[in-house]
């Protein structure tokens, strides 16, 4: 399969200009960016852009996709409280078939809003493997241990989805500190240095989180982590938002990503990251969405715009963080955070994974500045096209691998199992 | 003209419940809602809602519609040096075909995103009006008055485009205390005596103001404009962010209405507006988008989400909003802040003033709670139709009133002339 992208402005994201010409799809990778020129080449489809942009698919670099189950369902709960009176009694009822259509659903939200792929932490994850994989969605898996369940199966599930199919990943990860024992985070740190792997959890999402680690070790769950060794084969982690400048030091210092959750942390009352401190301090940095219980939707165009904006308050200067660093993170970042070979810019050789820009669009209009529109201005309205490893799966509202009326209809019925 | 909307579900705004049946417009106006029934009237149009919702169109409370033509154009400033160093020397060079067609891109960004309505301070407003006549949106004008200019036609104004035509207005207003000096407010205390007028205008967006404000007269801005009588008959500010408990008891006892402004606050470094402390209050409150240049979307279902989830930080409470609250005061507190009768809510006489709310979205999905997912995950991409005065404006993606292509062409060249 060979597609021509013409009359199209390319944003690599190895720079912040604008490439007019063409792009060219062969397989699953870029064959070709730069200058109308003439080919001799077989296309097998030919997409006149008319002037609007591609870009790297945005990443989702943490995310609980099944949750699309608990949309709008609980919306008054901070943390502790949601995850205890409304998601966990439900989560203890969800199977197999549950995970695979609200993926699913999660899957068509991320493609209609120009995402690629995503980090995804929950259960059942043969079901959302299937998922993804018949959509043709690009899909990483960070391992979900807590004391609950998961450390019995970890090893198997690093293994089976690191060579399930070559859209399907997996990393090492556990849920938090708050919900995993020493014992446990112990046993997972040997398999760490047992496969050289990066390790990711969820960590200072609250205030309390912090406080309640300290009075268990004495220190803040980033340091405990890297004293147990997790961190030692690099990782990171998810909301970031109560780090102390110590933490920030530790994960400059070992090459660490920092996942930022906008959303999901105003909504459930946890707190505002300080996203120009990451910045200031070289930190990799990544956006994700949270699932869609806490945020309550899976658009990386609202988490751009409010990680770009939101450090204003704070430092009382509308230039506190640079949009297209922001828009590096949203793309690039989180490429590179799940490990994703040739997906973080765009140039030959790279992945196909691509989002046409819909420019023609009022609030993508006039041109001042065409890549600020997108991180200030864009949400999911803009997105024309989503390409994920060559296959366009979603083009003019239209998804081509997904059956959404199904899908809808499944969700709709299934959400009242979990009632 | 007669239109048929069956298969939908109604969400009057006088309540939080759907009502599942038909909705018919003749003329401009609502002539039924309620179950799906035999009817002999002839329909102009009959359309299939699909179960999507129909609710009363979203109500942009304060804006510079105009001011498009600064999207992206200076994202690095807050207020002050924004205002002298990007905007002021620019809108010198504005001229009224400059604001007739960036006037236009604005009202298409407000359809494409359910806005039926707005209330919009600025200059060349003959251009304003005309764009919005020819449109068919229904625009009211707040005075701009400062030192710089305003004060020799506000009367004019007020009188002339409250008789222009049955879609726009007039309301008394003036650009903030720390532009207009104390002799000119008399002057326009006096119109609002004369005309019994409600008055407006942006008050405490910034500390500096407020504390600008105290230095040079001891109180407040919204304490002086109270005893300088600007109102006495009732109107309010925009912004609102730094207002002291003593401002709030007062705008409570006058009945004055607070506008919120979270996306623009954000960004130019302003703060944030406690939102929750207007409602405990019992004040009206309304919601409105600013212009572009500040925010840089005209986009009300981002400004709702914000208002609804921005104050659970402070308060640490993740139920601080109520999100039905701020769907009424984006739709019905808009409508009657700007005085629009029969635009508040949807029922039988009301004016035909809706947007249908695409529900076969992935964001819509599952349908926990449908009207919360309006609030918490709704974006432009969720607007299947805007109707004003009971004309279809926007259906689908396309405008029925607006050559967009032309707009488009046009905003990016005029845009030239102004750098």
């Amino acid at each position: 399969m060979r597609i021509r992208f013409y009359n199209a402005r390319i944003l690599t994201m190895e720079n912040d200009s604008l490439i007019e010409g063409e792009l060219w799809t062969s397989d699953t990778s870029i064959e070709y960016i730069g200058a109308s020129i003439p080919s001799d080449k077989d296309f097998d489809r030919q997409i006149d852009c008319q002037g609007n942009i591609l870009m790297p698919g945005l990443k989702d670099a943490h995310t609980h996709t099944a949750m699309t189950f608990s949309r709008s369902l609980a919306d008054e709960y901070c943390l502790d409280d949601w995850l205890h009176k409304a998601i966990f009694p439900r989560e203890a009822k969800l199977n197999a078939e549950h995970v695979y259509w609200f993926t699913k659903l999660g899957l068509a939200e991320y493609l209609a809003g120009g995402i690629t792929s995503c980090f995804d932490m929950y259960f059942e994850k043969e079901a959302s493997a299937r998922a993804a994989v018949e959509t043709g969605f690009r899909f990483v898996f960070c391992g979900a241990v807590n004391d609950f369940g998961g450390l019995e199966h970890l090893e198997e599930d690093y293994n089976r989805f690191n060579s399930y199919d070559p859209l399907v990943a997996f990393k090492m990860g556990f849920h938090a500190e708050y919900t995993t024992c020493e014992d446990n985070l112990k046993k997972i740190s040997e398999l760490v240095h047992k496969y050289e792997a990066p390790c990711f959890a969820h960590i200072s999402e609250t205030k309390a989180e912090v406080e309640g680690c300290k009075g268990r070790y004495g220190v803040t769950p980033a340091v405990l982590f890297d004293r147990l060794g997790l961190y030692d084969y690099g990782g990171g982690g998810f909301h970031c938002v109560w780090f102390t400048d110590e933490d920030r030091e530790l994960y400059a210092r070992k090459g660490l990503w920092a996942v930022f959750n906008a959303c999901s942390n105003l909504k459930l009352a946890s707190g505002i990251t300080p996203v120009y401190k990451f910045i200031d301090n070289n930190i990799n940095i990544a956006i994700g969405t949270d699932g869609a219980g806490s945020n309550n939707s899976l658009s990386m165009f609202r988490e751009m715009y409010l990680d770009t904006v939101l450090s204003n308050v704070e430092t009382v200067n509308a230039a506190s963080v640079d949009p297209f660093t922001v828009l590096k993170a949203g793309t690039s970042g989180g490429a590179n955070l799940m490990g994703l070979d040739g997906c973080d810019t765009l140039k030959v050789g790279n992945k196909a994974d691509i989002v046409m820009i819909d420019m023609n669009k009022p609030s993508m209009k006039p041109e001042n500045n065409p890549v600020r529109n997108i991180i200030y201005s864009a949400d999911n309205s803009c997105v024309k096209l989503t390409m994920v490893n060559g296959r366009i799966l979603y083009e003019n509202g239209q998804f081509t691998t997904i059956d959404i009326d199904e899908t809808y209809r499944m969700c709709n019925k299934l959400v009242e199992e979990l009632i």
